[in-house]
């Protein structure tokens, strides 16, 4: 009837930064010549300097549950302690990989929507002094919950253990100090903050956990760590890479850099506080209202109505792809991402189609009064932030 | 100096098809809607088509090896005695990963440009009726040698074992009759026979090698047959899915069933026949003879002569990336590829551009002798063909 754009606002794959997008037009290339070695060694330099961090960076043909993989099976032996922290989804993919494994994985789980403390993980590791590992999410997509990493991180370092972060809607949506903070391993996808489509996945690691990587036993071969730090020194990679994605991760790595990665994060993290004064505006509540993360608000539905209304009417009436709950959570929440190219504009955007959904659906709602709390936490931020100039 | 096209003549990545590399600007999509689980059924069905089997077809976000990997992981136990024929860098990959995950591996070896003989197979599952794989390549893409796979395939049908065969170059430029020669796992690669960038593999497995899935004990989560198969049947990919690659994909898969997999690979057939007589015609000697493949032509420097020297010149006078040998091939042979979106006129382009650079190399060369002997492959074949019609 009207038109509709195509709009893609999900937590992963998150909107594409056109010039990468384009940039795939140029995959004709080889990956055993100089051109490519140049691409690929600025890629993983350029990601280093956005991740801030002296360790080492790894890059995989894979979605980021192949690095995750990797990080079990480079890095432990069967039956090695570990604890795993669990509040949502992803927290239970970390379980799962660490006893496909055959690790004895103590977990520390937090009811969906909440968050496991910091205090729990110093207690399990002074209850098991054996512990050779802790697994975390940054940011637990599934629920929109953030995690204390900086402290759970300072409590791991002063252990034997090793500290493992799936950061991959973490990166670029929260500060993350990798070296400061003793995170030994940070896994990170490409279809998340870096604004390109998924099938490349990152992590970097901590001299730390390159000696775990000696000291284990687990039979690995795709991901192999060892192998592919070597081969990285060389430009390459251990196998055919996906080059058509690594030349739209060097373009993307391009626009983050000229923006600079602390003001992608606060543009999270003011996205974020702008969804959420509008979602109370609106009468809406928070799913994870005691540890919100800045990389998607999860929107509980409004009673009695399924949070799948709601994301089939954004898809009907205005084409865009707004993210249900995931598992058990489906029906009940409703996700409003804000991590790498998304910009206030899609945020208006949002805000106001979400008023007149709620509104066809019989609820009381004063059109503009979500899109004007919004619009409050940007003028307040951006004006403050010119006149300081 | 003169005008000189980039172009990418390497046996993979192969040329890639435009319509298929212009898909991947259609990657906003998410995974989880109905648009992409239309997209990514319609591509694994066309798959299976293209491939001629009734097997299942699983696609991994990942390079080929990556399914090598699942392959080993997913179907076999620590112990399990296995043969594996190794003719060159390909063969030595099977090696690595069988010992990765403490298979008790049986090396069958040839020297590089040489073929495993299926009758070496049968002697071995002879000696060892325990024997639970045998692996190998169907064409070597190292040495441009091509195995019997129908041969070896009704040989181990005949026994418990499964025949596993890594036919990343191999599909598209053979033919292989998945289900009638017993070829219990077929591997292939997207930048290979299909036409688009690297990052995308498959397998099909055969209900025999499904047995297999259900006794292995070896740890795996990346790659797990079982999920992969639960969620293809739901459209769905069990991690992130490679979404660019895949839209690519189902294009070329389109551009291939329109021309028939029989065409193309009687397409590469005629290509390597036809550069096999320009070389002879210009002096140069096949690296294996015996047992040419379609997929790649691997030809001997000239004595005294880097092969090196020949790719940079192809690199430097025509801005044609042409394959080297690998490992310790490497300077001693050169590669002209077949397989995927490679024609004619690429072959004559080559074919008169090593020309001229063998006489710039001071080797007496009679301009377009070489050319001819290639017309004349195309003259025979084509005119035949069209005179039938």
């Amino acid at each position: 009837m009207y038109v509709k754009k195509q709009r893609l606002l999900t937590p992963g794959p998150t909107p594409l930064y056109p010039p990468a997008l384009h940039a795939m037009m140029g995959s004709d290339l080889h990956h055993r010549t100089e051109d490519f070695r140049t691409a690929y060694r600025s890629a993983l330099a350029d990601l280093k300097e956005v991740l801030g961090t002296s360790h080492d960076v790894l890059m995989f043909a894979a979605s980021g549950t192949g690095a995750m993989d990797g990080s079990v099976s480079n890095l432990f032996s069967r039956g090695d302690k570990v604890i795993v922290c669990s509040a949502g989804k992803f927290g239970e993919r970390w379980v799962e990989i660490a006893r496909s494994y055959g690790l004895d994985a103590t977990v520390l789980k937090a009811e969906y929507g909440d968050v496991v403390t910091p205090d729990r993980v110093e207690a399990a590791l002074a209850a098991e002094p054996a512990t050779r590992g802790v697994f975390v999410q940054a940011s637990e997509t599934s629920t929109g919950a953030q995690h204390d990493v900086e402290a759970m991180g300072r409590a791991v370092a002063r252990t034997g253990a090793i500290f493992l972060v799936d950061a991959i809607t973490g990166i670029g949506t929260m500060p993350l100090d990798i070296d400061g903070w003793g995170l030994d391993i940070v896994v990170g996808g490409s279809q998340k903050a870096f604004m390109i489509p998924p099938g490349l996945a990152f992590l970097t690691i901590s001299p730390k956990a390159w000696k775990f990587a000696s000291a284990s036993s687990l039979p690995h071969y795709y991901f192999d760590f060892a192998k592919e730090k070597k081969n990285a020194e060389k430009g390459e990679s251990s196998w055919t890479p996906a080059t058509s994605l690594i030349l739209s991760l060097a373009e993307a790595l391009r626009y983050i850099r000229r923006i600079g990665m602390a003001n992608l994060v606060e543009n999270a993290r003011l996205l974020a506080r702008a969804t959420r004064a509008a979602v109370a505006e609106l009468g809406l509540e928070l799913f994870s209202p005691g540890s919100p993360s800045s990389s998607v608000t999860a929107v509980k539905a409004p009673a009695g109505m399924d949070s799948g209304v709601i994301v089939k009417q954004f898809r009907d009436r205005f084409g865009a792809i707004i993210a249900n709950g995931q598992g058990s959570m489906k029906g009940r929440i409703f996700r409003i991402a804000h991590l790498g190219y998304f910009d206030f504009v899609d945020l208006f955007a949002v805000i106001a189609g979400l008023e007149l959904i709620l509104h066809a659906q019989g609820l009381p709602v004063d059109f503009g009064s979500g899109v004007r709390a919004a619009q409050n936490v940007y003028a307040e931020a951006a004006f403050a932030r010119e006149a300081a100039v």
